[in-house]
């Protein structure tokens, strides 16, 4: 049984005038943030916000690289080679550790964002070059990936720390994958069976998929969604359940 | 008289299929290198070929950013706050600071581009905006501005050594700043009249205004640009011109 | 005495996963809806959407072009020529049509946003570029502008229709044009008080200026504001008193 | 025997400081021009000094819309919705006819541009969406896609006059489809191949694929690349050898 679990959520999505999430409020149930960087979502200055808040609550500060699609939030797939993988990744962190460095923090981890989360999890060419990018620019960055992915066996091979994640609110196939989200039962809608199977892949590792049947699973860290009407409600609860199971809310130990 | 002069260059302005520019033969001829940092010019791609570029050559690397206009390469002066000036700044320092990182190579100075680069070098405020943004992501940058601007007043004030840019081809006004290009004495087309005038500003510390009088001027960095047809001529020859006369061309010391 | 006013507010501004405004219930108390074009809010799907609302209410459809600067949503100046002011407002307008088009409607008006709609308050070379680029694309299209403004004067000269615009929350300064935001005195905070203005600048064409002296205005549309907590309330309320007073809340005949 | 056939190119492909192709010079030997329209290239300033060109030389004006990915320049394909096509495709097509219209000129055609291209080629679904945009913009446009594929029989069903696509110098799969570009033998580089492959397409409607079998092909229209070293001079080439086959060069008749 684990002793400690990290929580994250995307945060710092706002851009110009528009703005979007929860960030502030989310921001004290969470160990990890990961910052959007500007090209599915994200601006310096709302960049700079998210770092500076996360600095003053003790949460972990990783960057969020986006396909360059901000009109589409950067949730469609589009064909990257994984040099331009590799490209865009080293921008976006980039970006993101000057103003971590700036404002006098460090960064902790990187989790890519949408579209490109789930591409690196089954491709195993982009994945590995955004594990290098992530590796030549800071060997000690954490690497967030969908628990059994590709992603996460990418950043072990090139050397760097993983962090699987796994998902409270939506449900797993045989082969560890997340449902897709055009299918029926994609979503855990009751957030009562949200917490139980977020607190059984915590403590014992494993998950029932949609197969009936059960699989082990990773569970570093858990994805908290940032926005929606219940997001705030559910991080809050989701928190005071695995304290309550004795268990630590923290960050990964880089 | 000076020993050693830096002669810097605008480098990595294409994007995606565009190409502009001849970078890679005059870089053979520069000491500083200012790579566009993908506001008004530049992708990733292109500034990670152009720092393995300049780490081959031992050039040194300076972060170029710009305003968010890529349609109007920079060039159009917007009405931007100090603080939005920061941010934009620091976001594109820190995207080359993460290339230039995983390149194995560290950044050498910064300078602003196009109407960010006048519009710091008369608004102070915007001009210590951007200091501050330099100082604050690594205190060892070198700040290029115009000779006798804002710009280096506010480098110098907030600690960072500075860099002051000289043009070879352009024309001086009383006041030490450049003749507006809409004037048609803005630029200096005759070749050997630039060497002449950059050679005076690197040796005696002088320079003739249009309004013809001599005045001071500091000659720490020459401006080579890097387009147009006579662009690699000419930088091959003010090269030439100034080692001949016995100084040393090298990038300035951080 | 006027018979029927005009009013009007901005439409159409969220972007990809970013709402912003409450069009669909500002939408029932307008007679005109400035719809974004995309260059600085607004894309192709909320277009369509937005256009569709307004055939449906029967709303006028004006095209609201603003400069290329989404982060800044438009509202940042920008030095531009007035070859790229009608460019970019004819580009953004031809993009509305088509989409109007396809939806079986027609366009009615075109008012400039933001920055550009000040910039094309004062400087008169880009106001006529603005009104040719309306006048060439459709010499039935109404131009909005600020009552008083180089863009009335333009659209007048060149053959269009105007239409010239008040605000009620706003002062006014002798010269008729808005007091700066930058000045504490810049809005009317009081419901009561900008409903007596604005309806005093329907019925009796002046307006009280900040330094206490009456100016002739002409009040042709109003500026109903679509986000900010009271918009919705203010609309209403605009609506009923203008509508009580005896006059008709109509769109500008093209 | 055909009497008449098509000549296009896609044109407009600069942006701001960036110039791509040989505008100038191919506009004379081609029927068609498609004008990139800002999504994947192009920008408002040079689509209305294309269309301009495109009038004086009696060229017919096409819009060539393409996927919103400036960096790729349209070529990444990218999981859109059939709506998104639609949306996308309608507000680039309105944004030419604004400048056409302004210009003096009536639209033609619309060819969709790269990843877009070849995805309406095979999808059914989106192919529609796209037809469905061009139908209710205006019902006279011609629709150009590749010949055989699913864009010409959407066009077809949804009542547009189609213009069926071939290349002179691609090689073609034995269901009509163009080989990948991933292949190695995608390309024809002999000229003289070239040539005779895009006169026997046009005298015979016929194609010998890669497996060595003839099938027959449509070819309404040819395209010529606008770009690389030896544009030009095939370009030309390709036209004398048709006229001297006693074909005439123009546009399809709407």
């Amino acid at each position: 049984m684990r002793s400690v679990v990290d929580m994250n959520s995307d945060m710092g999505e706002s851009f110009g005038a528009y703005t979007i999430g929860n960030d502030s409020d989310i921001m004290a149930y969470i160990s990890s943030a990961n910052v959007a960087c500007g090209f599915h979502a994200g601006d310096p200055k709302t960049m700079r916000e998210t770092v500076k808040h996360a600095l003053e609550l003790g949460v972990g500060i990783g960057a969020h690289p986006g396909l360059q699609d901000l009109i589409g939030f950067g949730r469609r797939p589009m064909e990257i080679t994984p040099e331009e993988g590799y490209d865009l990744v080293l921008y976006q962190i980039g970006a993101l550790l000057g103003i971590t460095k700036a404002e006098g923090g460090t960064l902790h981890h990187v989790k890519p964002h949408g579209a490109l989360y789930n591409m690196a999890a089954k491709n195993k060419e982009l994945a590995t070059a955004i594990a290098k990018a992530v590796y030549r620019l800071d060997s000690t960055l954490v690497l967030y990936g969908l628990a059994g992915s590709a992603l996460i066996d990418a950043g072990k091979e090139v050397g760097l720390q993983t962090a699987s994640e796994v998902f409270a609110d939506r449900t797993y196939q045989a082969d560890g994958s997340l449902t897709s989200r055009r299918s029926p039962d994609a979503l855990i809608h009751d957030p009562e069976q949200a917490s139980k199977q977020v607190l059984r892949m915590i403590n014992e590792g494993k998950v029932m998929t949609q197969q009936g049947e059960d699989i082990d699973i990773a569970a570093d860290t858990i994805c908290i969604h940032g926005d929606g009407a219940h997001a705030l409600a559910f991080a809050k609860d989701i928190h005071e359940k695995i304290t309550a199971s004795g268990i630590t809310v923290q960050r990964i130990e880089a």
